[in-house]
């Protein structure tokens, strides 16, 4: 059997107040020294433990939250683990870091593992989690970056809307072979700014689906799709890539196939990752405030962990475009 | 008082055996009712908490490992964060992250608020512990990228002869005024790499203190002092960068100024991050296995956690020349 005594019985052990107790404990502030060896005594004659494990056994808290990525490689994602951990570490919160590979069962088994030690709520990113799983789970949850269910907290961006805008946007730069690298058809984001871009083609007539191919969210697999598709349609004269890693992938077709970007070709991306910044040409994007939307889902957290009032559960934020070389002639290198 | 009672008390109390009790909790195999009812009314009574908070009371073990990154943002740390997260899950145990900005304070807070919660070991990247601040903590804890002291497990590599082999690499190229963005001077990788490249150079009658300059491992500052090397030296033929991200920014530099890669200039960086293929001309860099050194350092920890024998306390991984546009005109674009 295991006995852990609280601070209460120890100060009522030791004859004293619990603030002297927490005084020998942390050793500030004056004790007389009589007091601070009959203190020690109750301490040791109690079994009882200051520690971090004890109070989370005692309060089912432990202080600590799960953030659930699909990859930390993935650029997007040290951004917005870095503004998290940020908000935790700053409210004396830990951060577990769970790569889940968007596979349901491997966030299935965090869920539960978590939940044993006792963590306090979730921050996760996911495309295949369902309102049931979450209910299930009962415990404080934030989705960031993708909704799950209109009834569960999160924090994400205009997807629809800034797709639209980095449409209208290449349209208004004389573009009109405009096609969309998009992503993969179960991230709803990915949907969502594949739905903005063909409303806004379909409205001008210019909407053509052979102009629209799937790049996997990946580099590599964008170079390979959109070379296929500039030889086939050299009419193109602008991309939208559905996210900043494609649009470095684009941006690699284009240059193996001889196009100046963006004499030839006009390329924007969707994220705002600081990659963007790194090729040559610097890549135009539509960029959604990461830190910002890090930092707000952990304090919605938070305030859902500490029962404080959350009067906005859905906070969805404007993306805003970030002209660079890669659409503007005067802007090039 | 809080009282844990522990899973063979429960069966003393049940008369069963312990496994019949953790048959009806995994609710796994064949249990007579009555069995399960009365297990159930020993668990009640008894208090018992088959958690993993209490097991770590305990045990004094949370199957938590904690990893203190400078900054996950920075585009190396996510790969090893990767590397360490895919052997502690594959293990049960739960990887904590932590990013310290290399400042000592707040790695110190996080080795004590960790310990908190009987987190197990430590796997940091550190530029400011010294092995007394480790000694203090008493804890399993395997240094990761830098060495904190002899005696002190770490994984990490060949620094030194990588930087020789860089430099050697670009003086077989024709290269004759080769200058070195160094990285800071309190990084102990930056330093056994500014050696590399010294001795090389000295050797060769080469050396040039001039042609030395530290770029603090920033993009942003190495373009500023690499524009201004350039313009004072244009004589300059082949850059060694400290890291990859410090070629990224020689490289920008180099365009700004309407230099070609790599006919004018040949770049070289050194850590093996994927960014370097996103650029163009890609970047030639000396690549260290990441993901390798992460799992290794992960796999260490584990082992010394679990009292496992540990052979070899130190582990040095040897770099790997990576050739790419940046250096070879035979590969440009």
């Amino acid at each position: 059997m295991i006995v852990i005594a609280t601070i209460k019985e120890v100060a009522k052990e030791a004859g004293v107040s619990v603030a002297t107790v927490s005084r020998v404990l942390n050793n500030k502030g004056y004790v007389n020294e009589d007091t601070r060896k009959r203190v020690m005594s109750s301490i040791e004659k109690l079994n009882y433990k200051p520690n971090a494990v004890a109070r989370s056994l005692f309060k089912k808290k432990s202080k600590m939250i799960g953030l659930i990525v699909p990859d930390i490689k993935n650029p997007f994602f040290p951004e917005l683990a870095r503004a998290v951990e940020d908000v935790t570490n700053s409210e004396g919160y830990t951060l577990i870091l769970c790569n889940s590979d968007d596979d349901f069962h491997k966030e299935q088994k965090y869920l539960d593992a978590l939940k044993q030690k006792y963590v306090d709520g979730f921050i996760v990113v996911t495309s295949t989690l369902k309102a049931e799983h979450v209910e299930d789970h009962n415990i404080p949850l934030v989705a960031l970056d993708r909704s799950i269910h209109p009834e569960i907290p999160a924090v994400y961006s205009n997807n629809y809307t800034g797709a639209k805008q980095a449409t209208q946007y290449l349209l208004e730069l004389g573009c009109r072979q405009i096609a969309h690298i998009r992503g993969p058809h179960h991230i709803n984001n990915a949907e969502e700014r594949y739905k903005g871009f063909t409303d806004v083609t379909k409205d001008q007539g210019l909407y053509d689906p052979k102009l629209v191919i799937n790049g996997g969210y990946s580099i590599e697999k964008t170079i390979g799709v959109t070379s296929e598709l500039l030889k086939k349609s050299p009419e193109i004269d602008g991309i939208f890539a559905g996210n900043d890693m494609m649009a470095i992938g684009v941006l690699k077709a284009a240059e193996r196939l001889g196009l100046k970007v963006p004499e030839d070709l006009k390329i924007i991306g969707f994220d705002g990752i600081a990659l963007c910044k790194t090729t040559s040409p610097e890549i135009t994007t539509m960029a959604q405030p990461i830190y910002e939307m890090g930092t707000t889902a952990a304090r919605m957290l938070l305030d859902f962990i500490e029962k404080k009032e959350v009067i906005n559960t859905k906070q969805v934020f404007q993306v805003q475009l970030v002209e660079r070389q890669s659409t503007r002639v005067s802007l090039k290198r």
